[in-house]
């Protein structure tokens, strides 16, 4: 039975549950693997505080050196947060040879590749099973059980505060001011959510799954990323009427050479076993060529769940480590195809739209819509208009003033978005048009 | 670039997959694993066929010699039927130091332990991702990414044909006889569909998952298994006023040191993420003592989803034979506990029951009921008694006979079998009562 020493960097949720599993379940993990597993130090920058899960004072580091000086330490942990300080100590600890656990979604979808080809060229390993969908083995059967399969799409639901709030926001009819403050008192959105509303947390995510699928680092300030803060009530209850459900996607497609990755509001149709997916659960559907639709669903966050994921990649690493690295595509599974992804344009985006123009209630507005639409060769899928007038759009003014939803076919981005802009230009509506874009295949 | 040549042992449905993926997808499978993988022979009885993907001749075999002889043959792919004939060929494939890939679910079920102990003994590896689940990676996720859990509850679908019946009864109506023949017609069930409907199937596959789950191998002749030939489409009627929809469960919990396995037709809520899982699809669910709850869904059958296991088995495998097979428990993945599972009794079961009473239509039944229920210490959860009778009931008779339904909170499988064995023969029932498990926590 060989030993294998970790270190841990930072000490928050999820490193008190990674450290939790670590000792009290040494055993179950020996006799499931075959390693024996030591958490030899930890390092947080503040010991006088209360910890979920108590260290003893041999674990304690005080110094970051106490686990990147120690030959012992062959796996080092970084649990801590933000993006410099982690660049900077995983750097350090790849140059000292130390192989990588990390849950850490920003670093690698934004510092992906130098971290990558830093590990390749020194011959460690970096184990991100917990960057993405928490304890859910997404990354692992992406790499191995799904190996055989060219990945055609890869989407989900990969961030369980916006799920929760769009959930509360569905099923009882609160606007999103609202379901937020009610998931900040429930402890499911930070004080500052910024990153989750605004789909950023989301988007590092489906980052490093398109980099896993199509084999490619790919430049993060070009995702397409739009969160849910000015989602309309009115419009969940008008896609219900379409059969359809509104999840914050995030969504990679390859195409011809090229990723499409992007992240926005989605109407998904409620047979999508995703549409199913509520409150804080996480999920990932994969299209894979021969395995055709597989779904993955858990718990995306959490510090027990997130640890789960941790632990699974110390294992895995610890077994390496003992046998020795086998090839290089160990050290580069993002990097497969051995050239960066090229990402397809916001304009080139082709999907299909919902389009909630708003409209003075007259006769005539449909059929000028539709001509512009045509011109711009965008086929209509069916169409809302509402006799009545809604008590969202009464005004003070004694014109009625009522939406207008178009659902369309699949269309091209520019087209939709210089249709859209001619309509308004032209005085048919009022106010500013809402455009929701959305995952059904045409059948 | 390390070449390794595998050899393949039928050449049916998901040989053909398998076939085809390596062959058409040898570039991907090298860059995304650093392997380079070769089918060098293939045997089948016959040869005189149309296949679906046809064979160049050289990789054509007349003799199981052909491959058991070849020395530069590392792998062998068994995809044949039953016990006997795979039982012999892959031992001896194992006593020529050839590693093995199996999809046979009923092989590595009944006869597990012969075929794992003698793999320990001669140092190879057995993949068998393919034997449960299809393309879904359950095999791999329970082994390395849930490897950190204590799993309390693992349970699915697992038989493709028998959902795909119960979906067409449950939103259809349809009885029985009507769903089966139907899935015939459409190719969803075979002529002879005996080891799908009575649970064999989901059976043997279950059987699996728990030696995986609880570290041991069982004994599957005390699998406790019961199939949906008998269900009645009025059951499914009202346990959907119950708030239940009726699936085919397969269901392994681990308690004590010992391991509840069985497969009966089971009442889930709807909120349970398995009660939307519809047709031929599969379904896992594994709940984790760190991970909570997640699961796997995908096609359960088919050519090439099954392929996309066999062939992630052997890029697993390949990898493996390049670094050298790292320590013996990627050879004992089903006996980690070094020491056979025990599986509880029936009469031992412990779960919550949905039991439909048929009853005359007078006063005091229930109370009858109700008395016998609590001298075996059974508390009732809910009640539906039909005033009016179900036209289904109606007899020649001029007596009212109408159903009467109780369902339990959590009781002893042994109480609830005495306490209907007197309700019967007090003669407070007319005809035969059905029991349906019901799997839903108590709040």
């Amino acid at each position: 039975m060989e030993r294998i020493n970790v270190g841990l960097v930072g000490y928050g949720v999820v490193g008190n549950g990674v450290a939790q599993i670590l000792e009290e379940k040494k055993d179950l993990l020996r006799k499931k693997s075959g390693v024996e597993i030591n958490l030899k130090k930890v390092y947080t920058r503040n010991w006088n505080k209360n910890f979920q899960y108590p260290l003893s004072e041999d674990k304690k580091a005080y110094s970051l050196e106490e686990i990147l000086n120690d030959e012992d330490i062959s796996i080092v942990i970084e649990l801590t947060g933000g993006i410099d300080f982690p660049y900077k100590l995983l750097s350090e600890a790849i140059k000292r040879k130390k192989h990588i656990v990390t849950a850490n979604k920003a670093l690698l979808a934004e510092k992906g590749k130098e971290i990558f080809l830093l590990a390749e060229k020194y011959g460690v390993r970096i184990g991100f099973e917990a960057s993405v969908a928490g304890g859910i083995p997404i990354i692992r059967s992406l790499r191995e059980g799904l190996v055989a399969n060219e990945i055609q799409k890869i989407y989900g639901i990969l961030n369980g505060t916006t799920n929760y709030i769009l959930t509360n926001m569905y099923k009882y009819g609160k606007d999103f001011k609202t379901a937020l403050k009610e998931a900040q008192e429930l402890g499911y959105a930070e004080a500052d959510p910024t990153l989750d509303i605004n789909g950023t947390d989301a988007a590092h995510k489906i980052a490093i799954l398109a980099s896993l699928s199509y084999g490619g680092f790919l430049d993060f300030n070009q995702v397409y990323v739009e969160g849910i803060q000015n989602i309309d009530p009115l419009d969940i209850d008008l896609g219900k009427e379409l059969g359809y459900i509104l999840k914050l996607l995030a969504i990679a497609k390859g195409h011809n050479g090229e990723a499409e990755v992007r992240v926005h509001p989605t109407f998904i149709p409620e047979e999508n076993p995703l549409s199913k997916v509520d409150g804080v659960f996480n999920a990932v559907m994969v299209e894979g060529d021969s395995v055709g639709e597989t779904m993955f669903y858990g718990k995306g966050a959490g510090s027990l769940p997130t640890a789960s994921a941790v632990v699974s990649d110390i294992v895995d690493i610890s077994k390496s480590v003992i046998r020795g690295i086998g090839n290089e595509i160990e050290l580069t599974s993002m990097n497969w195809e051995h050239k960066d992804l090229s990402l397809t344009r916001v304009s080139d985006f082709f999907t299909r739209y919902y389009i909630r123009f708003t409209v003075p209630d007259i006769t005539g507005i449909l059929a000028k819509v539709a001509e512009v639409f045509a011109k711009y060769s965008i086929s209509i899928a069916a169409v809302i208009q509402k006799e009545k007038v809604l008590s969202y759009y009464k005004n003070s003014t004694s014109e009625k003033i009522v939406p207008l939803v178009i659902l369309t076919h699949t269309a091209s981005e520019n087209n939709v978005q210089k249709a859209i802009e001619e309509i308004e230009s032209k005085g048919i509506t009022v106010g500013k048009s809402v455009i929701i874009r959305v995952e059904d295949e045409e059948k």
